[in-house]
């Protein structure tokens, strides 16, 4: 094992940035079921998926059997921008938590649009360029998403409408304005543009919207035109191939010093970032070569992991998508306003669920007040303001410490931290006022929402 | 010279931080004015400042003589955590433009507080707890340097109250919010916890305030307090010797390829980032070493060195400070509501406003929608979201690199990026909608803020 002093932040050199992103898919004995098309109930094919989705998008999505795919030089070139991104010794926390514990974080946050979002617009957008599409449709909540592909598509020359939660352009008006700044048309939905925007404007005048309803728009938008596609931020198989990069440079940066992680955790809202942090550590377990643990970690509020069921389900709740086998807590699912809007997703990806379901990996489900009690205080000792949702992992990874801080114990820990809270701070001021409240569903809650799920012979 | 390709971000390594500041006043053959007590209009000793500011600080201020100063260990282990910052090549803006030019920047917006103002912040908040003070105080307007210096000692320990002109803190609750998260007390000034604030409340009740009666409360607080002093985050010299860090890494990454810059770019307010980002290519000029044009960009609201004054005059506008030797619009020049906030002020450092006086640099006055202009331009090619004030650098890197462009000369040209612009998106809104405005003071307007520069013998 190398003795070499470890720094602070560890930077891989641009020559080292990975030329191949990993695919989890292929490492996994037993892979996850296939979506279904909710019409015939049979499996997916790429035909099905293309007039929605770019066609690479599509073949990576249905790709498991290759471990590595190549990333295109365009997406390399505009990865260098703003990757490869720090690993980070967190030598203040662990000084100031008095635990043996070595900690190690993933900075995914240092570029604008603030989150890891970034490493799958930008490979979106490309290969949507490279179809020869004119523009992309996506739908965003709190706005990374949006962000994140605002700035891909700006840099490849495409158009981009981008569907935002009435609700949500409404409270957070400067995310929509770094979306405006990047050349985005951003619509508050719903909208007159779509049907299914004046369908719900008709029945309900005055609604704030809901992501399912963006969802809805933004897929009409993109399927009734030929030169446009929709996008998608999370979920997909793809989207997870895409974010492998954080773990491939994670684990480029930790072999420098020998370091194999005792334990991976990061947060879990679709699954995208977490299943690409822990893509080839994962990988390297189901290969015999690691003893890592590893645990997603979600809200309280929002608990498809730990208390949702392993069923075909909606990717949305407006009734549009394929259907996926995954954790859900039904599509139907109404999450509490949580600070954490990328946590606040009924489902959860199939290919983590898959893992989760086997035992692959842990789960924990944390309250938000406990959240953002980590959240400052890993600003204030690191120096870095956490998003909410990165904070998750944050929280758990203090507690992973302290308890190391008991046992002697001196584990390896690893945790994404996936983006910076600067647009969160109306979040902030309700935990620096001492009004934030949680929100945990009632089993009738969640009853209700997973009366939503659909009734399929495959659901018996 | 060395041939090797020079990748789109150089990082120095760890070890590579610099280890001393640069001394511009050292290196500068005729050295600037020295501050005077507006009182006795006797040069400042340091008995005189001592009350004020931290004794370290002081001393520093007044070296004239040694080039480098050690950074202590405790700072250095600070900078660890968000330095070094990248020096970026900027290739996509040179492709974008078509120009032969060189163009790099140093980045120092990846940190929470979203500028280079955490240099200085760390080194104050430093020297403070090292001399036994239990707290520090300081005014903030824009918020930036309140931010980084609440960060600074939150790291520290020590009590912090920031002073934040109330009009601000009204416009700008979540900066407020992170100063908070922080552990910062934030005082809409004015406020009725210092005398100065008492007053002016009396004579003006419904007033949204202004930085010169912020400085005001804020000294007050510091000096009548054993265990308390006031910090400021520009103008003065210690704080330009704190910044040279940026102008050291700049230099060591450059010299790592061979280059000298033909041009060195950087925005201008108080002169901070400027000072430190030109130090040491400046002092290599005035030694001789190189052929290096250096431009200061301010904006056209606010002209202190292309449209002021070169004499002595208060660093605030209520004139409880000393006399500095400077370019000044008068102290009670009112900048028009520019969004730059952090370059609406009346003078400039006396460093920079001496090199400025002798012909070592140009200065360049712009105006506000064709920095928005460039730096939209700048984040859909780049990437990257600047802050307004940053951006008046980007306008006038942009137009230098377009110059070349018609002469074919290849230029290397450096600009200082000194932060993100996050918590600017009402003004990007602004020129989104198309509703910015641009203000150019009179001869009139001029002619009012030059009747407040004080009337002494040093003026005649």
């Amino acid at each position: 094992m190398a003795k070499q002093p470890i720094p602070y932040k560890t930077y891989l050199s641009e020559e080292e940035i990975p030329r191949q992103w990993y695919n989890l898919n292929a490492a996994m004995k037993k892979k996850h079921e296939p979506f279904l098309n909710p019409a015939t109930l049979k499996a997916c094919s790429a035909d099905d998926l293309k007039p929605v989705f770019c066609d690479d998008c599509v073949e990576q999505e249905l790709n498991m059997t290759d471990l590595y795919v190549d990333i295109p030089e365009e997406i390399r070139d505009f990865y260098k921008m703003y990757r490869p991104s720090p690993l980070v010794r967190a030598y203040c926390l662990e000084k100031a938590l008095g635990t043996p514990a070595e900690i190690y974080y993933k900075l995914e946050g240092n570029n604008t649009s603030g989150s890891h979002k970034l490493n799958s617009a930008v490979a979106q957008a490309y290969y949507a360029k490279k179809q020869g599409l004119k523009s992309v449709t996506t739908e965003t909540g709190a706005g990374q998403w949006g962000t994140a592909l605002s700035m891909a598509t700006a840099y490849f020359g495409l158009d981009l409408i981008v569907y935002m939660v009435k609700v949500s352009s409404e409270q957070k008006p400067h995310r929509k304005e770094v979306m405006r700044t990047y050349g985005a048309q951003v619509i508050p939905s719903p909208s007159d543009t779509t049907a299914a925007g004046r369908k719900i404007l008709a029945e309900f005048p005055g609604t704030g919207g809901s992501l399912g309803c963006a969802i809805s728009e933004a897929v009409e938008k993109a399927v009734t035109s030929d030169s446009c596609r929709y996008v998608l931020g999370s979920v997909l198989d793809h989207v997870i191939l895409h974010q492998s990069i954080i773990g491939l440079e994670s684990k480029a940066a930790l072999d420098k010093y020998g370091i194999t992680p005792d334990l991976v955790i990061g947060c879990v809202g679709g699954g995208s970032n977490y299943g690409g942090l822990i893509a080839p550590f994962m990988g390297d377990k189901i290969a015999g070569k690691n003893e890592t643990e590893f645990i997603g970690v979600e809200p309280a509020s929002c608990p498809s992991l730990t208390r949702g069921k392993f069923v075909y389900d909606f990717c949305d709740s407006a009734k549009i998508t394929p259907l996926a086998k995954m954790y859900t807590l039904g599509c139907g699912f109404m999450p509490a306003p949580n600070h954490a809007g990328g946590l606040r997703y009924h489902g959860m990806s199939p290919i983590v669920s898959e893992l989760y379901h086997e035992g692959l990996m842990r789960a924990v489900a944390v309250e938000q007040s406990k959240v953002f009690e980590a959240a400052e205080y890993f600003a204030r000792t690191e120096g870095i303001l956490p998003a909410p949702e990165s904070s998750h992992a944050i929280r758990v990874a203090i507690d992973e410490a302290l308890k190391c801080k008991e046992t002697g114990k001196k584990k390896r820990i690893l945790f994404g931290l996936t983006g910076t809270g600067y647009f969160d701070m109306s979040a902030y001021k309700q935990y620096n006022d001492g009004t934030m409240k949680d929100y945990i569903p009632t089993d009738e809650d969640l009853a209700k929402g997973f009366a939503s799920i659909p009734d399929i012979p495959q659901n018996k």
